[in-house]
């Protein structure tokens, strides 16, 4: 049986890194075979588009949109799709929304953004999206908190706000793949929504 | 007055480069403002995708293309637009094309290649392209002669011979625009035709 795709998206200090490692654990605890992974990266090719848009620009905004689409297709053809088919469960931090929410908060249209992942990926899609829901005030001062902040996390809260309303957009159009999470409260009361979503939605209670 | 977008398309060794100089000298000759430019590449950002394409691979064919129109995207924008808003005559060895001879010889197909070019391009097109042809066997042995083959050179013969028929095919479909001129004679002789072609076509006598 084809596994399950699981993407957690959300702006810059939400949580989204350990609830992937959480939920992947506990997945696996379930004795289902778990691939956490993120974007833009996942493999060689895509770490190394990855290096190029974190690390240089500004680029143009539909440019930087194709090199995140090549990565995001490099990631699903290589080992996405490969390890659903075998009938494992992948857990992804970031994926095809996060382009949406933050090239589309630079002016990004939406037209181009449809295109490109029509092209890219041909209608495949996550089956649950937990979307890590938080005040872009309170995102930054945990993202702030971290060393070696990248591109995105140095620009500032007006941009970060926008990208808050793209995320809760995109949850509102399509309410059968994704799930709003709040992610102000604590890290263990997050995980526990978290894990009622995947057993709601997918039928797996995570151990 | 706008000025005019000139490509040099070809496979390995039918001597865009040479050809592409002695053109935008000539043009210059005429007190022409001219730009000599490349593809993948023109700008530092456009540059690093070249590397990370030539440099590293294989690729998945439609992330191939879409970095390909990533680097064009940037090298468009900032800066073969901006040059001929200004008045300026640009001179480019290679350009989208190349991209369907080259991936569609891969099997990328011609849709996709055409849904990247729109949303990359948005309807801008050369002035004139230049199909240098020449039977592959023959562009081989030059191209061979150059030290540092890069990927694409290495790749054989039947593959070559695909990229020809790509090339011709796309001049075959957009006569208006392209003139094929026949690369397998002397450089002289094909400095000439080509001098012709951009007389016959936009009217200016290269010096």
């Amino acid at each position: 049986m084809r596994g399950r795709f699981i993407t957690l998206e959300g702006g810059e200090g939400a949580g989204k890194s350990t609830q992937a490692r959480r939920l992947a654990a506990s997945l696996g605890a379930r004795g289902l075979p778990v691939l956490r992974t993120r974007e833009p990266g996942g493999t060689p090719g895509a770490e190394r588009i990855r290096s190029l848009l974190l690390g240089h620009g500004p680029w143009d905004p539909v440019a930087e949109a194709m090199m995140m689409f090549a990565a995001r297709r490099e990631h699903v053809v290589r080992v996405i799709r490969p390890f659903l088919d075998a009938g494992g469960w992948v857990v992804c931090d970031r994926f095809a929304d996060s382009t949406l929410a933050y090239q589309g908060a630079q002016g990004l249209s939406r037209e181009v953004w449809a295109g490109l992942a029509a092209i890219a990926l041909d209608g495949f899609a996550p089956d649950l999206t937990l979307v890590l829901d938080l005040p872009p005030d309170a995102g930054m001062a945990r993202a702030a908190a971290r060393s070696g902040a990248d591109r995105y996390e140095r620009m500032g809260l007006p941009f970060h706000a926008a990208v808050r309303e793209g995320f809760r957009r995109i949850a509102a159009a399509e309410p059968a793949r994704c799930v709003v999470v709040d992610a102000g409260q604590g890290p263990d009361t997050v995980t526990a929504a978290i894990q009622a979503a995947v057993q709601a939605r997918l039928g797996i209670a995570p151990a």
